[in-house]
């Protein structure tokens, strides 16, 4: 071949460049690294022979129709049985006010398409997930980054950054043992920021991966279920209570945005494995999903117990953690001057095999070096303990 | 709830608009009705037994691994497989050069959001594939159809076309049995048109869902194959001869395209479903693919003979239809002055319960309205006679 031509990119390219969760997701995989980087739910808890017999049933039944094309917005059953996981969360819905989806990140990437003009702002929790970030840079939003505290997004903090954003467009937020620092949202700061809403009428994406993983504290409404003007997109996922490989999850809003979605989701990839739509929806009907996630729950705790009791016994007292009530993450905040990134490459992966994500790319606008995020979900025990003790070991030497 | 809140829809909505796909996805499921609309493959033809095992042993395999996460290029094995596919097709290519997709429609989507800014032209075949305008329009680019014969894209027309269109970025073609129309380009008209790419600097993108099965006529080299610039982005499926219900497809290009297209991806859906392709995979070590590709061509062809059998015995004389060598479709050319579309509404779809595609649709830039595209590869003999006896019949009556 001759040399290769390289082709003009479009312009949103300028904006998708090479991230950290691709590289980490790439170093936590290296043999021998003990990985406390992705968020990766633990393996061992995925309900393997629930799922071999779903997935055979689903093959075979009914002359391959599992096999062959769906419509976009998903197996009609697998919409009710959401609909229904939806209304015994206290926000109902219709059938038509959902979509199914591959996986949550989906949602994130339709919705920057159905509703960001370049320029465009998204106010957003400040840390925030990185995959929403790289879902809409293609759009070429700009991000308006908002304060949190132990009761999660800081919602004066919002509306002075509501008052001084004319180009707001939307608030995305995760209320629930947030990615990536494990905080969850009070009650009334959830109710405060529907206000805040209303008044600048913006919408609001409502990520919730974690939600059904809470093992501690009160139990909170959602966003949507709060929600009076159906300015609330709820994103939900079986990537964390069924299997992330399965790439299954779900919007629901109301029916002009779900209308819109589904034309895009169609465009994007024609729709869901029916496959695995099917194969889901036979596990939601013979088994107690509930039940499992029940088991997840209290195997969550217990990790969660011993990665913040290993911390405490070998992190230096000046580094804090996060105690999360929920889900999979705790947030490490390091002494001011202190570099998360470098120390990862210097030091605590050559030198102690241990991988976490450092912080500063969890920020939209002004990265912060002394944090990183630790999830406690995939390794076990031992793993756990050993990481903690090598990386706080090393960190003792250096703090 | 009080009225619900409709938000300001971005910009590139305005060119993401219902579309006849979807709808007519709806009317051939309705019960009672004989579709040739869809292009669904024969779902007596999915090797049941197969994929069930595989999926099986995907599922209880490696501790869960086939249910967790993975990286966002897919699974490596996949990626080695489809690599030595696309060498036994004479287009050899590096595992770095391929990267899986959720079917070859979401290959269309992140190329269009690679490739196209506002305004940026992308030339077609005139008719083209539905899906990739709807793929494309949500970058607002505009289209230049060059017209088709009996070789495909009639590459004179094209050089005209690309002479007084200054804006065009990329080609997008389907040159083995196209959809809507069955045809194919001949190896001339190949040749020269990776001649006009190389001259006037534009990339190609080369569908080819249909390509292994070719029932009739010679085998002839790929675009990719025949590439020497890397100008060629070549998009394959396993939907036709594996199943749809997968939604696994891939993408080979040149390293910097799929580097790029890779970051494109992780934002998009993170990855393909991880069941699937490892199922995939399995499926590939163990059976004789090829051999099963051989069945379903074989069944197509016979298909084929029959509907064109019946077509030539109960149609108008005054009715044309492409005589495919490959591939799912053919395409009727009725008179000038008939509406395809207002006759299905009115009279093929309530009297003969008969569904096809209107042929309008599928014009990305001035819609002929005498065409319509049946596909023969999903229903039985009975129903191919059945429906063409009853459309030849009402044909008649009005031609």
């Amino acid at each position: 071949m001759d040399a290769v031509t390289t082709p003009r990119w479009a312009q949103r390219m300028q904006q998708v460049q090479p991230n950290a969760i691709g590289e980490l997701l790439r170093l936590g995989a290296e043999p021998g690294v003990m990985s406390f980087g992705g968020g990766y739910p633990d393996a061992g808890l995925f309900p393997i022979a629930g799922l071999e017999e779903v997935f055979r049933d689903a093959i075979g039944g009914t002359g391959g129709a599992a096999l062959q094309y769906t419509v976009a917005e998903g197996r009609p059953q697998l919409r009710a049985q959401i609909a229904a996981r939806m209304a015994a969360d206290g926000a109902p819905c219709s059938v038509e006010e959902v979509l199914v989806l591959q996986g949550g990140q989906q949602g994130l990437d339709l919705l920057g398409r159905l509703l960001l003009d370049p320029g465009d702002v998204v106010v957003t929790e400040d840390p925030t997930f990185l995959g929403a970030l790289i879902a809409f840079d293609p759009c070429q939003p700009r991000y308006a980054a908002v304060p949190m505290d132990a009761e999660g997004m800081d919602t004066d903090a919002l509306e002075a950054v509501l008052k001084a954003t004319p180009q707001a467009r939307v608030i995305y937020t995760i209320p629930d043992f947030q990615n990536p620092t494990g905080v969850t949202m009070s009650l009334p700061r959830r109710r405060r920021l529907l206000e805040l809403a209303e008044k600048f009428d913006l919408m609001v994406i409502e990520d919730t991966p974690y939600r059904p993983l809470r093992f501690a504290g009160e139990h909170l409404p959602t966003l949507k279920s709060l929600d009076r003007s159906g300015r609330v997109i709820f994103l939900g996922s079986f990537s964390k209570i069924l299997a992330p490989g399965l790439r299954l999850g779900w919007a629901v809003a109301s029916r002009p945005v779900i209308e819109r979605l589904t034309l895009l989701k169609l465009a994007a990839d024609t729709q869901c494995s029916t496959l695995n739509m099917a194969a889901a929806s036979l596990f939601l009907e013979r088994f107690d999903v509930d039940a499992h996630i029940a088991t997840i729950r209290a195997a969550y705790a217990e990790k969660k117990e011993k990665m913040l009791g290993a911390i405490r016994r070998h992190f230096p007292q000046s580094v804090t953690c996060t105690d999360p009530e929920g889900g999979m993450f705790t947030w490490l905040t390091f002494p001011e001057g202190f570099d998360a990134t470098a120390f990862m490459r210097d030091h605590a992966l050559p030198k102690a095999r241990v991988a976490y994500v450092p912080g500063a790319s969890f920020f939209p606008v002004t990265p912060r070096p002394n944090h990183a995020r630790l999830s406690y979900s995939a390794p076990d025990f031992e793993t756990i303990e050993r990481g903690m003790a090598a990386l706080g070991g090393l960190l003792k030497r250096h703090l």
